[in-house]
């Protein structure tokens, strides 16, 4: 496969678009990139993916990071393929489903970080083909030829001192990550979602990839986890980051996804017995 | 972001159409407003959404205006996206699956109301936002920048006085509806649909928006909720609207829905068990 | 809403084609319907629809009348909206699903029939929009305005004598089937699929229809409902179509789908207990 | 059906495309087949399918094949219709879900083998006719009128002497296969998926082909079936391949597999019954 150079042909047609705030009219039609501000001078740029998923390992280590790092936005991802939904904000607002993209600006002028993170992934094959294809000609665009992915790698079990396991989009780039403590070998099956496809599709594209993948039960939301992948990622990019209060906001967290849980059963319960039936669902004949 | 100019272009092609009736051919392809009549001198329009949703509370009371306010229909929209049925109606007839927008010309001349009321919604994310985006465009070519949108807030209880609970698009409007008995701060969680988009993908495009959701059981079709939407409106708009004929009304679409569910259920059981396979669903080898 | 013209602009380009089989290279990419011969110097010409449905009674109807009067199919309609299966035929070749239109021509040139039969109907609402929209395109370029639609009206009850039940989309119609014996009045609730679709969309066009629902119990293929449905047929169109081979026809079918409900049974026992995992179903992170 | 000719009109546009891996970007935005090498010279050429499915009959036939002829990959196939994974390898690298094609030169040069094996087939209608169209171009585009495909057929019982069934695009090719064992008219149903619509959709642009399905029970993966099949394929082709390394390398499949499903299995159980939940499924209001 040959490596993307922009002179060789698009083979279809992008279904997206990347556009700046100032030049769009505000409608979200199809997936969509607003840039708040062009990326400039980034010093050996890498992008880290941290988007919900298994015990939002990956989601509550780059909310933190970006957080504590006093991370810029730089850019809002919309989608047609995100869920219809709106959210509820506590100031009585609501707020589009959106991912974002915020830029950690190095002091050490060493390796600027770009840091993804969002409420949601889209469902289906199609749409999650199209959010990333999305984002990596963002990072094409911007010169980001790295990649770190953040998960959850679901056990079954807790455990007092989860791990960081690994993989790697080239077998040359192990080396690298396992003076860290990273472990290689011990996962098997699949990475589905951002995590995954960000590195695979990436990589055809001559993007360099890791995934890191936090330790954890999977049923519950894993701020220890979180913590040891914020730590790995302290000493892979020479960062200090306070993980103090990490603990602190993953209780916070747990109890709002909890109160939230609850209330979603009750709606759900609510709506199941004996939900009024709208016309649309009656089938006598077809 | 930028709010909508006519100016910025299209970031991508309209999946959908406007077209005025005499003009159309009548093949429903994709998601369509029919105009029945052009709006013209519209004075301070709002664009109020009453679709169906939880506890029918929006439906009910949008519908309930229309009829007492006596309001015209002025557009049609039908969607290759609405469920692939159509409805029996009383008379023997067949009634495609449909939302309609009606106009009622405010006679004081303050604030003419657009009422977006209808059979279904769609279904799917991508479905929605190309539904919401064809009503945000009428919306702009006709000078609506204004939205309410109506729905239920299930909390798997019944109450005797229901509250109305907002949540707006701009926290500078929130001093605006309190001092008419609506609640902020009392909901959480998310809100689905053309209620909670209409209002997201608007703001976008500078539409200012609210939703007022009627505190409901969930589970059951509330004419009350509705009724206490309809006064909080008629404050809100300085309309008087005799609510005495919805309890009636509101029994009636009960019994009708009750007797649907019924039959849908035995439908139902009668389709299960022992159905009649179809050649398509044999499924030996793959 | 305007009657479909020629002249009036198409809203959205069609996603179908209409192609002669001799001028067809063979790919089906999309839904298409393939001629086999063009249609010519066609009386009067009335189109009846009888895909599968509840209680197979208008597909039995509509087959075992394309056999009796020998008609001859005209065309053939593939989609990829159809499931991506092929039939294995007992002569050990396979066919592809697709749906077929059938031309009785009227010996005493008062009325020529075209017989829309076939494998089944596309499931998605987008997917039954397009079918439908092809159709209606092939009978608008052939000059056919008139749709009767065959489907079963499901009560959950076995009756001695079903009736049949209409629905037409004028109500000025009304009156020319009462009088065959056909019902009005006594169905509620929604059709599904092309039997409703067919007159919803068609009427918008400018297509005159009758959806004609045979009682039935929802359960079971029902000859007797199928051959109560050919006698109101043959009332209204003049025909004289022995009904006796029917009654074998219809247990010899289902037998048929009794065997084949068995095996699929069977099939899917088989399938699901300990199914082999393929490894796209892995899935340990997101 | 008028056979495939270069010079009539594609009736849809291609949504996919072939492109040769020297000129491709590498951006995976729809369904791709990237050439690794150009085809030339083949001698009587004739594909042969064997996907994941049913008892895993096929796949494990055709990769034996393509293992022991010493096979060398010419295309590989991607699609944004495939599962949005990417599988964890044994080295710590992640790799794209993926189809591929084999060459097996005939050293007699007498008929060359194309092999199409991979990962995944595609879950919906539209996702199987767009790959299988894609795939029916390169074979159109290379002079492959011929077709293979392997399957399972489940019978959910054990047997000793597993046969292999058939079902073939032509009545006159019985003849060629009746005579190397192979067992017409003991199958009924219909095919799913790249088995199937290879033949069917192959079948109207005049490839000629033959389904061989492998009697399994349907819930194991089965080197037994897969076995037989191979010997078939032998006789058919003129081929000498060991078959003594199958059982044992079928026996590691089933390993491997049987851990992948526990692990999954745990997977579900650790996600479903406290899945954290994330603030897109929150319904209450719509």
């Amino acid at each position: 496969m040959a490596k993307a150079k922009k002179t060789k042909k698009q083979v279809a047609q992008k279904a997206h678009s990347i556009v700046h705030g100032k030049d769009h009219d505000g409608a979200i039609r199809r997936t969509l990139i607003v840039e708040v501000e062009k990326l400039q001078g980034l010093k050996n740029p890498v992008l880290i993916e941290g988007l919900p998923g298994i015990g939002f390992v990956g989601k509550l280590a780059a909310e933190y990071m970006v957080e504590t790092l006093k991370a810029r936005k730089v850019a809002e991802i919309y989608s047609h393929h995100f869920p219809h939904q709106v959210l509820m904000e506590k100031d009585g607002t609501l707020k589009m489903l959106k991912n974002e993209i915020h830029l950690y600006k190095d002091p050490k002028k060493k390796r600027d970080l770009l840091l993804l993170i969002g409420d949601v992934q889209p469902a289906s094959p199609e749409a999650q083909y199209e959010v990333i294809n999305c984002i990596l000609d963002y990072m094409s665009t911007n010169g980001i030829n790295d990649v770190i992915t953040l998960g959850g790698y679901s056990t079954g079990k807790m455990t007092e001192k989860p791990k960081v396991f690994a993989a790697v989009s080239d077998v040359s780039e192990i080396k690298n990550y396992k003076n860290i403590g990273v472990v290689f070998g011990e996962t098997e099956g699949s990475i589905i979602g951002a995590a995954g496809l960000l590195i695979g599709l990436g990589k055809m594209r001559g993007v360099k990839g890791v995934c890191f993948m936090g330790e954890t039960h999977g049923s519950y939301i894993d701020h220890r986890a979180a913590q040891r992948m914020i730590e790995i990622l302290s000493k892979l990019l020479g960062l200090k980051i306070d993980t103090s209060k990490l603990t602190e906001k993953a209780k916070e967290s747990e109890k709002i996804i909890r109160k939230i849980e609850e209330e979603t059963n009750k709606a759900k319960q609510a709506m199941q017995p004996s939900e009024p039936v709208r016309p649309s669902e009656l089938t006598y004949i077809r």
